[in-house]
């Protein structure tokens, strides 16, 4: 039995992945402009130039949209703090410039797309998976750079590692959660050199 | 020349003073049944039975109200502060104790009386005198502890005391502003117990 080959598909127009990208690429510009909570996906279509149903083809919801962009997002700031706390020459400096950027990221978003800083709070506050992997990320973070510290004989060593860890994740959090640090804001850098230098204190060894 | 001697007032009535705590008491009962934020004084007049000028003459604004409201209530927690400190036996226990008892205190309006913890975040966010009032007094408070601790030799004495007790405090602010609290109620007596341990860590000499 012979089979007929299946034809390689040709290009007819943008792949799906194209597609989901300048869905997302607008949809990033509409709510940046118009906010996300108050807008709905036939706004958006209407603002692309799609139709309500193409766009449905591609996510189930709005909240599916919003989870790409903040996902995005979210990762961009995690290279930001990953890549600072590659370059720090001690454990202490880690958690130092680990706090500092994550705090100036997300007042960046806040001062810079005030508009989008409302999918990072909705996200925040309904604990979508974006911003569950993001709290996830920074504890594992902290978790990694206190075990350094100790083996190298710059931290403590007599608290259990999940409890030094959990309680310096539960200093930054306010300044982390965009839900809180919007309240935050005021002299955050300040305030957030102060919080690291009272954390170093408490991993003197 | 002979003066003509004031005559002694006579009791004609509720005094003032009478007055103004009846309004507070009915306005303490009717924000905490119809909310602060969306109550207006015309409405609290109609649910008192008084007019709303007559109300006017005693207070200049809604505010003037909710103020009064939010200040007797934070004396309560001052006071159930001052209480649970007083009776410690150690400096690391007086912190332990304070910060304790003002998640305790702001959990128990919160879950107990959602109404009126709508002026309580109005108050933290506009900064009311009564809020700032309260600030104030667990700073000093921190403050003191933090001295006493250090003269009794149980606490380090490197950092400048004004740096250490203002770090104490902002670990401490997420827990204690009410529009912060609200966010952080998950689990909080878990996380304040870490985060005191945190502290006490930091303070270690």
């Amino acid at each position: 039995m012979t089979r007929t080959r299946t034809p390689v598909p040709q290009a007819r127009g943008p792949s799906d992945h194209e597609v989901r990208n300048q869905i997302v690429e607008a949809a990033t510009e509409y709510f940046g402009h118009y906010g996300y909570e108050k807008t709905t996906v036939s706004d958006l279509a209407k603002a692309i130039g799609f139709s309500k149903a193409y766009i449905y083809k591609f996510f189930d919801s709005k909240q599916a949209i919003g989870e790409v962009i903040c996902s995005n997002r979210l990762s961009m700031i995690r290279s930001a703090i990953d890549e600072a706390v590659a370059g720090a020459p001690s454990a202490s400096e880690q958690l130092r410039r680990l706090f500092k950027t994550l705090v100036e990221s997300g007042s960046e978003l806040f001062f810079d797309d005030r508009k989008l800083y409302d999918i990072a709070t909705t996200s925040a506050s309904e604990a979508w998976p974006s911003a569950r992997d993001y709290e996830g990320h920074v504890k594992g973070l902290i978790e990694r750079i206190v075990r350094d510290g100790r083996e190298a004989g710059e931290f403590e060593r007599k608290t259990p590692l999940d409890e030094a860890a959990d309680a310096i994740y539960l200093v930054m959090r306010p300044y982390l959660n965009p839900l809180l640090l919007q309240y935050n804001l005021d002299q955050a850098d300040e305030a957030t050199a102060r919080l690291s230098s009272l954390i170093l204190r408490s991993l003197t060894p």
